[in-house]
Parts: structure tokens; sequence; C-alpha cells
């Protein structure tokens, strides 16, 4: 066969995402070929009617048989896989197999958890393909326009796929494309997953940003619409602000603003919940996303507040505030809680990297965050330059900047906080995030407590600042009990 | 053979718990046979070191043989598990059947994942035996003198388990044994992990009560052992609060206050996150637990703190408090913030309950939980009563006591927490705890913003308050996007 009238690239998948990057790599001048799954009745005609509409006229091959499909990409061949997260990838890989040349490279593109893919990293390597796990952000628009992509896995694909997977990422305002090397393993899917996890924080703290300026300044609509825009020119500049400062000043078809008429109760579909589990595993804090899922639960019980509500009415008048001033203090414990949220989720990458053995460079995470996904923003060139210095802080909120932001806005984020305690509006983001940073920044917390309760419960055993570390004691705190330490009873 | 010779039950695992079980049971009437493997170097001489020590002349028979073991006993056999959870459960059972005869019982009392438990009762059951997954806590002192258990599984084993484990259990103060059924598959431990969960919040709690009460108003040792000597006449009486109590005035051989010298720097051995973890996956809010699991790894990363404490150098001078008046406030927070802790855990189990179909009478679990656990206290009581009303409620605060109780709390809770967040001082599960109780008792939360947000980047489309519930709307907010919904993008 002539390599030269074979495709650069196969993507299985015809879903709109998957659409959405056939096309997109199609426009940047590569020869696609697609392929998809034929179920009587449910996908039927999916490649025909693609073939047909959208991708006519491209240079788009379709294809409904397998082997045909991958007989006709150029080797090595690389063939991106966009199909539900879970069994069927590991389904699709098996119908692939057969077909596949050594040195051949599967790329999957769907959310999927890291651990599954760091087993096909290993399962395909063993049958000497490879394999890259690789995070799309965007959701169509990116995936059509300009993603942002994140693959990890087998690194000896890298120089193949790069071409590809750079043409079609999205472009930071300095021009590099938001896409490049994570790690190896299923590295590049866990730097995904905290990113979602990150979008579920932002997401939380604008809503509070939000809700704090109707209930305590009462603000219309427009007007809220202008300090969102207003902070968008400055060093929030970001995608969520500025979509929320569309949203704020839409009117839908019935000429009021839409907003006021959305039903107050969050859906999610787990990717942020799975961070924090994660972060768990590993030992870290990510109190910030953590408190961003559990408050979409919450919202999501509707019936329990509007009755919980009924019986304390707790609705009450509130103080007179100044607008300029609690603005100001809004924007501080905006930005400021927005810093600690990345803080945590960088340093649970920082962590996962150490665990295992990833190596992850943080600033250049940081770097593809910047165009063509959700949480988009200049803030990221910031912790890019944070983790780029040659000294790297140890912790996003040692770098020398973020610590002169963070005492910067200090005094306005905890007066907003205590204002908004005071006033029984919920902030849940905003005073984790704050109580985060005051246990950060505590040389001593009271931990000793918990540890001497441990150790008279159950014999746990502590450490004394009177001793080296790693020298571990017990007390008989009661005279009855014995000398015995326990490795036994959990706590 | 004859029956009246063998024993009543048979108990594996002759670490610490295991062999104080033993003697509880033995002290109780029993006659019991123990068995532990020999592994040589290991557990070698166990058993006999065992026979010939603390089990010397009480209604205990040592076994090597595992098959001696099971013959030695009554059928239908009772066989206590008490081997680290995970996999050695599974081996333990695989050599334990071959012996078992139909309808026997085997009784894991270890601090199994509920999971495992459930796959284990279904395993048993299809080899005709019968399988117990029973929580068990209270640590060494509560097996020995009276433990707090929660068995599940196999409903028919109950009442053949029943009289031995209701007789090793902790009375609560009216007299009854803590310890009652549970319900099917792996309720036991689910409930136990709760317990565990629940634990790590009220230790987190009273952790912050004591380092206000110590920062802020610089109080002596003594004089807090007072302060919780004194919660402890009331309704925070509880075995926490009165071991804290006897902490703070415990002095160690150097005749300093030893809690002084402890370092804070907190150990958890992963009961706590995985309360945390399985509310996540059944779509609960358990923040304060979080809170308490994520703080406990904040304090354990003892050098980041002492640099970031360094770089920061927020030591401040604090303003001068009422002692009274700050006590009370800090009474309330605690108080209140105890019981958003428990209506949390409870508010899992009842969803657990319904996702399971496990049938869970909270009352009865809050009455197990009334001695010989490390959370029994007789706010417990309050709590069982609150839930056996006829008219249930919903959620333990919509109980009409505990209302009346939160109203009364309020107003000191949260100036306790405004205080300290105004004072630069950690008070994560205070603030944790209050910004639930404002967002549950919100008829209004601004998930309105994180809707619209939502559908405005991933067409996740919105309920409307000017709809009924369940339809469901995209709007296309720019004018460019399309009308269709997206069901690939997650977030």
């Amino acid at each position: 066969m002539d390599n030269s009238r074979k495709s650069d690239i196969g993507l299985i998948g015809l879903a709109v995402m998957g659409e959405n990057l056939a096309l997109n790599m199609a426009g940047k001048g590569w020869e696609v070929s697609v392929y998809n799954r034929t179920v009587r009745g449910v996908e039927e005609g999916v490649v025909e009617r693609f073939m047909n509409g959208r991708a006519k006229g491209k240079s788009i091959r379709g294809y409904t048989d397998i082997a045909d499909f991958v007989a006709s990409i150029g080797t090595p061949r690389k063939i991106m896989m966009m199909v539900r997260a879970g069994s069927a990838v590991d389904e699709l890989m098996e119908q692939l197999f057969p077909h596949l040349a050594e040195g051949d490279i599967l790329i999957d593109g769907g959310n999927s958890n890291y651990e599954d893919t760091g087993r096909r990293v290993l399962l395909a390597e063993k049958k000497g393909f490879r394999f890259v796990g690789a995070g799309v952000s965007g959701g169509e628009e990116g995936a059509l326009n300009g993603a942002s992509i994140m693959p990890g896995g087998s690194e000896s694909a890298w120089p193949e796929v790069k071409p590809v997977l750079q043409s079609i990422a999205a472009k930071a305002p300095d021009g590099a494309p938001c896409c490049d090397w994570v790690g190896p393993a299923g590295s590049g899917h866990f730097v995904k997953m905290i990113h979602n996890g990150i979008e579920y924080g932002d997401m939380q703290l604008i809503s509070e940003a939000y809700w704090v300026m109707k209930k305590l300044l009462d603000l219309p609509n427009e007007e809220m619409a202008k300090v969102f825009a207003g902070w968008n020119e400055g060093k929030l500049r970001s995608y969520l602000i500025e979509i929320t400062a569309g949203i704020l000043s839409h009117k839908d078809k019935t000429g009021g603003y839409l907003v006021d008429r959305i039903l107050d109760a969050a859906g999610q579909k787990g990717t942020g919940k799975w961070s924090v589990i994660n972060a768990m595993e590993l030992g870290m804090p990510l109190g910030l996303i953590a408190t961003a899922v559990f408050e979409r639960s919450l919202s999501a019980s509707k019936e329990l507040r509007t009755q919980a509500s009924g019986e304390y009415a707790r609705e009450r008048l509130r103080a007179v505030y100044n607008k300029e001033e609690l603005t100001e203090e809004l924007y501080a414990a905006l930005y400021a809680s927005k810093l600690v949220s990345y803080a945590q989720g960088f340093a649970v990458l920082q962590r996962a990297s150490e665990t295992f053995g990833w190596n992850l460079d943080l600033a250049s995470v940081a770097r593809m965050w910047r165009g063509g996904c959700i949480i988009r923003s200049v803030f990221l060139n910031d912790i890019a330059a944070a983790f780029e210095t040659a000294d790297k802080p140890g912790h996003l909120l040692l770098a020398p900047y973020f610590k002169n932001e963070m005492n910067r806005l200090l005094s306005g984020w905890k007066r907003l906080v205590a204002k908004a305690i005071g006033e029984e509006l919920p902030v849940p983001a905003f005073s984790s995030a704050l109580n985060y940073f005051y246990s950060l920044t505590s040389a001593h917390l009271p931990a000793n407590m918990i540890q001497a309760q441990r150790d008279y419960f159950g014999a746990h055993t502590f450490e004394r600042t009177d001793e080296p570390r790693g020298r571990f004691f017990h007390e008989n705190w009661t005279g009855r009990g014995g000398d015995t330490r326990s490795g036994t009873y959990g706590a």
C-alpha cells in the first residue's frame, strides 16, 4: 500500500466531542479517518450522517468496519478514542489489538480514571503498542476550536502525536499551544481530574461572591454584571468571570433575567468528587474543592432546604454596607480563596508526582490550562511563573509573588468572611480557604490534643516537642492502663 | 460427640483485641475456643503464651490446629474472627470453609470495608453458612470490659449470636446493651465506619475549643481542664470531653504538663477518610468530618507549617476577651457544631439505608453508641429520642428538641466563629459546621449561578423556578452556540 495515501490519524467515537475533534484536525490540514460502531437502532448511520453532513468536503474519511478503518491509517498509527470512560475503552482496545502493528499508538481522549489509564498503558506496551491517556478540556467548543490537552503515558509516543495534538490545542495568549507532555502512566488523566476539581472550586467561589453582592448589597443584576466585568479586566481575568458577567445580564425570551429563574439545585457528574477522593487517598488536604462538591449536594436537596428554612425562619434584616468597601473585600476573598484552591490542587499534583514517580512539571501544567479549558485565566501565568523560578517554592503560597498578594488580600478577606458569618450568609468556600490559610501558616496547631486523645484511648503513641522527630512515646494516662502500645484499634 | 462438652464460641486472632474479647466472653460464663495461626518467628507460641498467661484458669481452650479448633465448638458454630481487615479475612474464610457445617456462623469483628462484608455475606450464604460483619468499637478496654458492637449480615444468625455479643457489650446508663442488630449485608461495618468518622469530628471540635481557650483567653491548663470538666457535667457529657479534662491536667514524669510537650502532628489510620469517601459516593455532604481529616493531614505537615509561619509572620497581639462570655460562646460553638456533625453522619446513614435497602433504625444506632465506644455521650440519648418519635424527622436538625437547641446556640456560635476569624485563629470545623447550617436552612442558594455556568459552557441544562421540577432547559447564551444539549463534557 502507498503510505502517502494513508490518513495521518484515526478517531473513534462520533459523539459531539469526537466529531468536533475530527473537524478541528481536518481544519489543521490533517487527513483523518473516523469510525463509529454500528449498533442497530442506537448509533446506526452515525458515520454516514457525519460524512454527509459536517464532514462533507473535509479531509475526513468515514468507516463502519474497524479493520478497514485501521488499515486506512499510516503507520505508526495514531488512533484517538473518544468513547465513554470505563469498560467501553477496554472493550474497544480489545477490538483494536488484532488489527494494530507494533508501535501503533492509542490515545484515550475521554475522562478516564487515571488508574485505569496506568493499567492500559502497561497492557498496550506489553503487546508492543503504545498508549496515551490524554485529558481533554474545553467542552464541545474547545474540541472544535482549540482545547486544553494533557497527554501522558508511553513517552516514546509523544514525538509522534505532538504535531497533531498541539495543532488542535488552544493557544495561550503568548501563542504557546495548551498541550504538552505531562508524564508517564495515568498522569495526564490525573492532571485533568485535578483541573476539573479546581473548576468546581472556582464556580463555588464565584457563586459565593455573587450571593454576598446580592444579599448584602442588594445589587441589581446589571450592577453585579459590571462588578464581574470590572474584575475581568484585572488579575481575576478568566473565562468563568467573563461568562458570569454575561450570565448576570442575560435575558431570556420572556424578557426577564434568566439567572433569576434558574433553580438553585446544582448537578454534578462526579469529576469533582474524584479529585477529593484521590487527594484523601494521598493524605492531602483539598478542602476547598470538597466544600464545593458538598455544597452542590446540599443545593440539590432543595426540598429539605425549603423545609428547614421554614422551620428555622432565619430570614432577617441586614445591615447596610458600603458598596465600594464590600466589593473590595469580596474581590480579596475571591482572589485569595482562589489562590488557596490552586495551591491545594498543585500540592496534590506534587504529592502524586512524588508518590507515583511522575516527575511532573507544575509550571508546564499551569501553562497548559491557560487556554481552551474552563479554568483558563491570566492567573495561571502567575502560577507558571512561580513554579518556573530556579528556587521552586515547596508550596504555591510560599512563592514570593503570591505571598505578597496574600498579605495584601488578607485583611479584606477576613473582614468579608466575618461579616457574612455575622449576617448568617453561607460562605463555605471562602471560610474553608481562610481557615486553611490560618492553619497552614500556624507553626502550632492543637493537634497535640488529638494525639493525646488517641494515645489516651487507643495507645496510639505520640511524638514529643523535646525529643527528635520519629521517636514515639506512650503515656500511662490514668495509672490504670498498661504501657502496651496499640497497633490494632484504628482512629 | 457430646455437644455439652463443646465450646459456646470460637475466636480467631490473639492480638490484644482478640485476647480481650475472649477474656470478656469467658468472664461472662461462656466456654471459648481460641485459635491463632502459627507463623514461624512471628506469631509462634501465641496461643501457648495466652493459655499460660492471661487465659490461665479461665473457661478458654487454646488450639493451634484449625480443624481441632472448629471441631471443639458446638453447632451451629459461632466463630469470631479478629484479624487484620482485608485479604487476611478472605484467606481465613477459605481455610475455615472445609471444616464448617451447614448453618455455622462466621463473625468478622475487624474494621472491614462494608463492601467486602456484603460480598462475604453472599459468599458464605452461597455455601450454606452464615456471616455477620460486626463493627466493634471501644479499643482494648472496650473489648475487655464492654464494647459497642454493631452486627449486620445474615439476619437468621442474630438470635444465635445475640446472647454472646450482648453479654460482652457495654451497658448504656439505662442498662441496655450497646449491641443490637443493625441490618443486612455490610450495614454493621458501614455504621462502624460512620462512628469512626464522627469520632474524628468530635476530636477536631474539642481541639478547636481547646485552642481558642488557650489563644484568646490565655488560660492555664488547669483552668481549661476545669472548663472541660464543667462541660462534662452538662449536655456535652461524654467520654472525649472527660478525657480532655484529664489530659489537660496530666503531668508526666518530668513534672510538666504532658499535653504541652506533645508534637502537634496528628496521625490517622484511614477510617475517617473512608467515611468521607463513601459519603461522597452517596452524594451526601459530610463536611465536618472531611474538615477533621484534612486538618489532621495539614497538622502532619509540621515542617511546611513552620516554614509558612515564618514567611508570613502572622503572630499578633490579640484583643482581651471576657472569660465567661467567650467560654459560653465556645460551648455554643462546640455543642452546635457537634450537632451538625451527627446530623450529617446520620443523614449519610439514612441515605445508605435507602440506597442499599438496609432499613436502618437510626434510633437503635444512636443507642448502640451510648456506651463502650469512644463517642459515648449523653447526647446520644437525645438523638435516639429524636429518632424514636412517631413523626421521625427527615433530618436531625429538624427534630423539635434540636431545633430548639440550635436556636438557642446560634448567636454564641456565630460570634465565636467571627471572633476567631478576625483574630486569624483557625476554627475550620466550627466554620464548616456553621456554613453548613446556614446553607441547610437557606431556601435559596446561589447554585442557580452554577447551573447557569454549566449550561453556558457545557450545555448541561437547568431546571427553572417557573416550571415543574424534572423539566430541563438549555439556553443559547451567546447567540453563537447551538441548542444542542450536551451529555459528554463532565463538570
